[in-house]
């Protein structure tokens, strides 16, 4: 069995976890297991989702996969000792090595990015900058000789995921676990990307982020 | 304000959920609730992931939205009067009731989908067109005169909140909605759908949902 370590940790963004996890669960052969700080439920940033934690960083020092998730409870993570000696611990027998959105700057903080280009979410490339990695815009970049895998924002765990079940099993565990979640994205606009969403969309998201801080 | 319900039950498919709930909860004028039958926290198909139920069916009759995500535990609710009930009390009144993946016979059990044409998963299809629907593969279904959207299978309910987001307040909120989540998806493989899949995904999908029940 491959195992899998998805962080929790308060005010994480769900869809960041869930997506890799929605992925990597249809596989027989993966084990997933959300893991946090304490066995105490942890809330996404509006408090509208609660998640249960069911080990704890020390009761899972050495997962075959880790994946973090981001949300703006990254920020509390960066100077957190315990956290960042957990990813470090893991990452030194971990397969792979994962983030989504701004998981990044925690793995980033750990110190497991120095020099590498990496991803985060697309507001926050300019700080993963500070954490010694070389931010691109691509939706997953990999470095397979250093075992780490980074994500865009978001939604991109899920392609993220995809491409870690063709590594761990094979293409075809891949294409299963893509057809087993119907993920034939049909997006009813293109504003995903900054490079294509209008001023206007760009305007309203920043309106809409301050509201909800 | 719009009161947004997403119905939890056990053995759920957490992407359901969270796909809409992550796309909803960017827009600051929705609010979102996990509803349940009881305040219980339930558990994913594989028994993975542990959701908390911050409300009851009784405490939340009348949502502006109701979203019901799909998974395995549907099949239990086919014949439970209570969520039935609650089902079919809560669209008298909501603005839109909507399902994804296998929440759809939800619906369809709740008389709500009779001589409609609907969607579900895509290995549903035919046990959806058994309560009363008229199954199509769209991605996304929606009958605006009658105030009901169904999704197919498991990550549509992204497309689908969209949609819902431009139908509750407009185009750019969704747009605003669509950048933040970065939903720009490059799928690094194209089986996504049962067209395009090969046989041997097939026989590989088969075979892992077998290992999976």
């Amino acid at each position: 069995m491959t195992s899998v370590a998805v962080a929790l940790f308060p005010r994480f963004t769900a869809l960041d976890a869930i997506g890799p996890y929605e992925v990597l669960q249809r596989v027989p052969s993966i084990d997933v297991t959300f893991v946090g700080a304490t066995r105490t439920p942890v809330r996404s940033e509006n408090g509208f989702l609660g998640i249960e934690v069911d080990a704890t960083f020390d009761e899972m020092p050495d997962p075959d996969v880790l994946v973090f998730p981001g949300g703006i409870g990254t920020r509390d993570l960066l100077t957190d000792g315990p956290t960042l000696d957990w990813v470090r611990g893991a990452h030194a027998t971990s397969r792979f090595t994962t983030s989504v959105c701004t998981g990044s700057l925690v793995l980033g903080a750990a110190g497991l990015l120095d020099g590498l280009t990496a991803t985060s979410h697309w507001a926050a490339l300019d700080l993963l900058a500070s954490f010694g990695a070389q931010p691109t815009d691509q939706r997953v970049v990999e470095h397979l000789d250093r075992r780490i895998l980074t994500a865009a924002g978001v939604s991109s765990g899920i392609d993220m995921a995809l491409r870690l079940v063709e590594l761990l099993v094979d293409r075809t565990a891949a294409e299963a676990a893509q057809l087993w979640i119907e993920y034939d994205p049909q997006p009813p606009f293109d504003a995903g990307s900054p490079r294509r969403a209008s001023d206007e969309v760009k305007a309203r998201a920043a309106e809409y982020a301050a509201a909800r801080a």
